[in-house]
């Protein structure tokens, strides 16, 4: 079980439920290990000098540059951490203030490093379809998303005036969790997270607990799996599925 | 007119697309400045430094903090020197690679870091209703999306596998930039951005040429106002208004 947690301050909302999370974890008998990005000083900018000699001979194609590093053993050091916690875990949770209606930018970061082109992504079947969305090199893992919001419930439910938390969650949860190819739980969003009473703090850490405590056994977001069936050749959702719909809700079944 | 560029090779792609679009504006006379966020090595990463003195009484809580350094003028010159950009500007483009169905981190951190508490946000009228979507500090500026994608173009499209593009753009077209005021013209989107023949490049910088001579005159996205009377006092959408639905779409008229 791996805990990215991407907060500023340990002394927060966001931190103390992290200590409650990772406290319940291993009172369960887990094997928990975390990455703390800002206590890490974790570089989110992607650069020519995370690629090695791979970004040596020529101008910065990222993605190419990037598998050619993967496959020479010439990634820097702090991605390659990060990918043996990635490839050890059997579930992650991804910790961390709404900012923005996404994620702080030091965990995006994370993404656009560790989440390399031939470690997560742009992986072939033999047939030469692409192994993505439900299937691909993480497949297998749970991954869930846990978040504290400033903004009050309603306003990120479905008719909201910022978007449901879904909707919002959408590149994080579907397209880069379930690209390459875990399996995304429910997020658990605490909301009007600068005013918290006691009593709204201890429902939150016992709605974690919960949460936690079902990790491997609740169903995950029935999100649609690229090769099965219900994409065309060009990827296009088939006519006959959702019909005449289109939107974020279509990519669930 | 204010030019963000977040892509870590200027022999790229988007470099090309950039130079074309600078001097394509500079052609019509307009007065046009840029932010190069690699060349910069801007940090895109929040921290207590960033607010000087009105972060060094007490545990960081980012919003109130920064409102603090705001008013208290001890935000960071890095910061300072972005904003006094914005509030100049008339027009905003903001170009990046989609990565991960997103910004690069250094862009998303650009936002996390310049648009603080009281300059893009928190801002309320005299009878308490905070001004945001459509009213706020940056309203009366215009804004456009310019992304380069490796997806083919159909599997962004509506029903395409990775989510519609206007869809995974929601938090930083309404979420962010609408949030905050401007009003966001309609992205524009080069796709199959590894394998861009030399037509298709022609193509794709007539066709931002044009988007950039219409910038002042073409027709935003029709965001829906928060305090135009569409939301109740919860800030949720009327029944009568798409009734039944919900989702993304719901948010525009």
């Amino acid at each position: 079980m791996l805990w990215i947690f991407a907060h500023p301050e340990p002394r927060s909302l966001s931190g103390a439920l992290r200590d409650e999370g990772l406290r319940t974890l291993r009172e369960q008998g887990a094997n928990v290990r975390e990455s703390d990005l800002y206590a890490m000083k974790w570089n989110p900018v992607v650069n020519a000098e995370d690629f090695g000699a791979a970004a040596e001979s020529d101008r910065l194609i990222v993605g190419a540059t990037s598998k050619k590093a993967f496959n020479d053993d010439e990634l820097s050091d702090d991605i390659l951490a990060e990918q043996e916690k990635l490839a050890w875990a059997d579930a992650v949770i991804f910790q961390f203030p709404l900012w923005w209606y996404g994620m702080p930018a030091i965990l995006k970061g994370w993404f656009d490093r560790v989440f390399v082109k031939g470690f997560a992504y742009g992986v072939q079947r033999p047939d030469g379809r692409t192994l993505r969305y439900g299937e691909g090199t993480l497949a297998g893992k749970r991954a869930m998303v846990l978040l504290t919001a400033g903004a009050p419930e309603r306003t990120i439910g479905p008719r909201g005036v910022n978007g449901e938390i879904n909707d919002l969650l959408f590149p994080l949860q579907h397209g880069t969790l379930w690209y390459a190819g875990m399996s995304v739980l429910p997020p658990l969003t605490i909301c009007g997270a600068d005013r918290v009473s006691p009593e709204r703090y201890d429902a939150a850490a016992e709605a974690l607990r919960g949460r936690l405590r079902s990790l491997s056994t609740s169903d995950p977001i029935p999100f649609r799996r690229q090769n099965g069936g219900d994409y065309d050749e060009d990827l296009v959702l088939r006519d006959d599925l959702a019909p005449g719909r289109s939107g974020i809700g279509v990519h669930t079944s």
